[in-house]
């Protein structure tokens, strides 16, 4: 979506909603409208993946609208893991503030090749779109990310939690055949999610 | 990618390779380079899915390079289903030739609320691009759809398949954590893929 | 247009009306607004034409809204034709569900070239966005196709109609100088459309 | 296609071919890549039509690769016409620079509204991508406008030739189906182009 | 930003405002919202610069809403200049009408080459999207140019204007800075924009 | 340019050259490919401005090809400033690490509206694409951001540098009469760039 204007800032509350979003008056646009404050702020970790993401996507900083860009923080607990997950509308690009990851993504059929790497303060790692990746925290303190994407809204869809957490379930026979486990494996991995 | 000439037919042994594919010379482009035959023939479900995907993508048909559009057929055998998976590149709309399916795809977090609908012969539906999505062939005999995806390459990533069965692995401890479950259960899953 | 949500389900009835379709609330959207029944139907090929298309567009299929893709039934009686038309906004791609057909395309000026072909069951052709193209029921019943198109709403232009039924006509003596025909052969035509 | 440097001049005659052109190496690159002359000199109209587009596209301008523009003369003589045509990659404008026409385009089915109006020296028009849109001189000296296309490339068809005109040509029993006319008026047709 | 129909008619004054326009309701088109008038009237050029555009955007066009191009004309005085500016969201194609312009652009850093010409009647150049542009009029009398511009909205930054004429001021101390100048050179400059 | 494939990374040195790159072949594609280091290391802020951009962009990670976004850090020595430019193919999105930051950007014609703000740790701003921004370092000692970039390779155009320091100069008397300044002043700032 190519901006037709110098800014659409968001109108987050407007109706109809539309692709993106319908833009405020230009007149009643601020500078606060294209900044967000806290990205320095650690996110807690204190989850059952030992991650936490702080996004600054177009629902916080509504001057990203029709930009085709947006940033987030990620902490990570020592041992911590963003845990495998795909944006379904952007690529990603991260750098390591603090700490050490390994990361890597996954490529489609039928190669499934895992391209992984680790990652120190200072370097930079793509995780091209719609592609499977991970990231965890190998260093003995915590660690910190900030990533930015190409998308005002990339979305996350968490493996785990789409495939084994949907509201409704997916059909448990489904998920056995498709992860060739009995249905009482499937079941198991439901009731966590 | 918008075309900028009337075709570009893939070159699809060129060099080098570059976004898509390089285009043949027009003076040498035949009709077949826009066809493709053998999607009236069953595909071979003889699997574990107990599922075929025949496609029509660009490395079938040169022609559909630079046009944003592919075609595949699916069979499903008696109980078969086609395991979540996601197109990294493009949405898909299906149409039912023979049989039932019970389709569903699941939207990002945080809602990851699964929309589905048992669809009958001639029953169309539209699986959004990135997000997961699944068919089972809830009828008492074998059930085909014909398939058109918006990219000549969409991509497909079977979720087991990218999480469980990528080469090298994911860390099994990656994978523990992200499914909450022992190593032991991640290591079985490993194996089958 | 990139889609910038997981899905924004047409408001077909939403004023003010933009490029494309407002959203739906996310909240009420339905399994059923991304499917629509019906494409096992014969269309009726009563007409002049002796052909019958039956679109599955975002107008039947809400759900497709910002996607770029749509798909279509297509009916041939026995020698009927869908007559010389350009999509406007869309390349398509077709497989022969049933019969044999007869299709081809024509490049823009100045070579005006025709790319033709028979299909036979099971057959898939491309038709570039833009370009003149048809199809021609050759056996000796009738003939069906499913078509896929890379817009939501692709257009139809029927060259005879468009030529020689607009309403209100387009002045005879363009269509005559155009033609390089009579006045009379025009008025002719016209009347026929 | 958008840009990714600040320019791409076409290697017009370079090898292998892809979507557009190649680059150039840039050192190479001269102000005259982004120029061509010509544009005030009268194109020859006498012929059938009574009209000659002079273009300005990327294989006359070759700094215009990736940039999704391009230009062209028409002239006109008394009485001529811009015979009814489509462009399959781009929307039109056009500014009267000298004398007086009749303009038009008609929309897609079902409607195949025309849309016409008469402009004068200084009037511009808009003509919408892919729609069958017509020029004529109604004045009573030769006319001129100057076009601009939203493509490097846009494509010309014009509607007669490519129906009529095609090598080879469209089976003439479409032809008379399509246009409900004798296979006799069709011959008569194809004989002209 | 495809277009998704036929044509999306700007509606100006619609409410709420979104990226580009909202559409007109497509009954109450006409064909005077495809058209604009006056582009032969010269340009009062009695200013500063000695030089006019007189735009047909879609503000004055509403008919070029979701078609990605627009035109203009540009008068210029003897002597008169169209100063330094880039447009946001256009690569811009000119032709001469009349006169003798000296036309040029720079190229990104760290190169900042000007590719410049000197233009006659007829002559067509090409200014890429983004990059800082001008021309000068260094023939005898006055010259008149017609451009052509890759969104309906391109946007005009004017050098100058920007840096030493935003309302509020750019920082003083930024400004000397940034052109290595005094302090009262900048508010010098400042005083005049 | 959407991407066609998982990844197409970046042939730097292939011939010919296209719009973006050629890719390598995908079997000798590496992790570090998407990789690159030493975004912890500060810029040497020893030059006129006071600031070092450090580049992440697809010369530097040959994997952003396609991708449409790219990274950079940048260093603000005390008084520091990121003087006037553009991106003419990118928006950009900025956090800062540390210290304190005035940043600013200037809408177009005819408002050249500074929209401004203060800037600490932790806060996010936008650029939109194609505007006249800035930042100044306006702490008591050195500054630090992380940037992003909706293109792989966005363009930086300083405009003192492109305006006064282009090779060969922009004619003194077009500069003198855009910035209506006397002729000495314009020579004295090329002397400078």
């Amino acid at each position: 979506m190519d901006a037709l204007q110098d800014f659409c800032v968001a109108d987050l509350k407007g109706s109809p909603t539309i692709n993106g979003f319908a833009c405020k008056d230009p007149k009643t646009v601020q500078a606060s409208d294209f900044s967000f404050g806290g990205l320095h702020i650690p996110g807690n970790t204190s989850n059952a993946f030992g991650s936490k993401v702080t996004p600054a996507f177009v629902t916080q900083i509504p001057g990203l609208n029709t930009f085709g860009i947006s940033m987030a923080r990620v902490d990570y607990a020592r041992g911590g893991i963003n845990p495998p997950h795909t944006h379904p509308r952007a690529t990603e690009i991260l750098t390591v503030i603090k700490g050490t990851l390994e990361v890597g993504f996954v490529t489609s059929n039928p190669e499934n090749r895992l391209v992984s790497k680790v990652l120190r303060k200072g370097d930079v790692f793509v995780f091209p779109i719609g592609l499977v990746h991970f990231q965890r925290n190998t260093g003995h303190r915590n660690a910190v990310a900030i990533a930015a994407l190409s998308s005002q809204n990339p979305g996350v869809i968490t493996v785990a939690n789409a495939v084994f957490g949907s509201k409704p379930d997916i059909p448990t026979d489904v998920l056995a055949k498709a992860f060739q486990v009995d249905r009482s494996v499937v079941q198991k991995l439901q009731a966590k999610f």
